[in-house]
């Protein structure tokens, strides 16, 4: 069997370029550019909670890394090293090249070095575990972050809503769709697009901003929290792909409003940034939608109501792995 | 049942002092010293690979932020921030507690700020995993890399070896040790402390480093591949503790040099900074041994001889997750 040593330096040990030190040593070293801050973050995904067991690992490879570089662009960030650590039930050469294969794609695909990580063997019949710490530059000050939405923003999301959730949906065998838009919503389940070009192009423009890992509701409501305000969605506007619009519009808004794992960017600029957030859009190549307005704290931090004003009835909430 | 965000919020979310923004955001920002470079790094604890799962709470946050701390000290790096990552089998409010307890108690004695992380259940009968991403600084070509070692050089360890491997035979029930050495062992092993103030002490005259998480025999046949030489280590001088000395020769130098889990710290200086290295034990707290030099590259990466020359029969190897 090929030790640790062996499939750490086969797979995952690349020469680095931009760090001063790569893998192989007990630390990577790093050069942050001058004017910049360091954006971090770190996310773990477990087999069974995140993905099922048998996940294709090679898109697997793709959505560790995309989860985490979705932050990144959450923030305003530009990407740049990567650690990646592995708990595995067994060391299956196969699945660790194909594994390496997705993340290395997509790291390539946004400049991200891999600088680090650990490889372990959980117990027989452990669960498989990843985390990836990504590192991100962004100028100083110029970070967006959640707690600057404003009364009387507009409030936008990129791309469409609940396509991953009805993924899930299909793939727990609850909801059957026509071939193509099975594969659709699937696709964008195990292969998130991090937002990362349009996370960059809303410096300077927006107030607040997430990325939706746990359904517009309850990610909208920490954008709300954070920033002492609250927001109103009309969920007749919500950007709802071809997919979505043809299930039931009760299954419709449960996927957009509460449905995780879809990675589009939420945030909030001022009305007379239309026309930037559009041109930001644009040059992201990535549709974005106004979905609402933030107004004063009131007692509820989102409310949705529909194209009459009516508010929604729905029983919504965001995904809480520890949640009744 | 406390939802995911509740337990964060009560147990890891802290303000943030020196850096930027920290937990609660989709990065946390970081500032790093202009004229610094940053050390990172990353370790993954797993149940029933690298602690019990029944596992005391408190030591166990402890030692998954020392191993991460003792990866800073082998570099001479000074502690910055912490990321903690948690997959739990369970909601188990009590176990949290302890565990923080633990975590925060190192973490203040070597100011880390907790400036993000991930908290995740796992299915049921999953796998408690604990991932940590360690951040520290250190002067811009001043970090102690494991390829410095030169020919001529003299190999040092600092306090002593092997009482880590002894305590976990003690906890298996193959060795049986009077109370207060018992005692001893097991607290190296489940509370190993971070030689940060000795990697500090060292820059600018250790010429090579690491620490030893996986065995002397494997950790410094590392540092010999990495610089180009061999190393010649004498069994008689190795510092050993009471505990050691109490058992068979042949055990006590298995813990010695195959055990895992001490981290102590192994570096080379020049022999003629013999003064300067005592010196920076002492500054630092930490007793420190020469146990042997290094050579020209040689056919194997380290040679064990005893004081009067004999190479040592012992068949050792470092710890490998995947190993055979």
């Amino acid at each position: 069997m090929a030790s640790e040593f062996d499939l750490i330096a086969r797979y995952f040990t690349r020469p680095a370029h931009r760090a001063r030190l790569g893998v192989g040593d007990d630390c990577a070293l790093l050069d942050v550019t001058p004017g910049c801050e360091l954006a971090i973050s770190t996310d773990m995904l477990v087999a069974g909670t995140h993905f099922f067991p048998d996940a294709d690992p090679q898109r697997l490879g793709h959505k560790t890394l995309a989860v985490n570089l979705s932050d990144l662009a959450a923030m305003g960030a530009k990407p740049a090293s990567a650690l990646l650590s592995l708990a595995l039930p067994a060391a299956d050469e196969a699945w660790i090249a194909a594994f390496a294969r997705g993340f290395f794609a997509l790291a390539d695909e946004h400049g991200v070095e891999l600088v680090g990580g650990d490889t372990t063997r959980t117990p027989s019949g452990g669960t498989l575990t990843l985390t990836v710490t990504i590192l991100g530059e962004v100028p100083a000050s110029q970070a967006i972050r959640r707690s600057g939405a404003k009364a009387g923003d507009d409030i936008w999301v990129s791309n469409t809503l609940g396509d991953a959730a009805l993924g899930l949906a299909v793939l727990q065998g609850k909801v059957n769709l026509e071939q193509s838009e099975r594969y659709y919503c699937i696709q964008r389940l195990e292969m998130p697009a991090p937002r990362i070009a349009l996370g960059l192009a809303l410096r300077g423009i927006a107030h607040s901003m997430l990325d939706i890992s746990d359904g517009l509701a309850g990610d909208l409501a920490h954008i709300a929290r954070a920033s002492g305000v609250s927001a109103q969605v009309d969920v007749d506007v919500l950007p709802l792909s071809p997919a979505l619009r043809g299930v039931a519009r009760e299954l419709a808004l449960q996927c957009a409003l509460a449905g995780g794992d879809d990675y589009e960017l939420c945030f909030t600029a001022a009305a007379e940034r239309r026309t930037a957030v559009e041109a930001a859009g644009t040059a992201a190549g990535v549709s974005v939608t106004r979905i609402g307005s933030i107004v004063p704290a009131a007692a509820v931090p989102v409310r949705f109501v529909d194209g009459v004003g009516h508010e929604l009835a729905l029983r919504l909430g965001g995904y809480d792995h520890f949640g009744a």
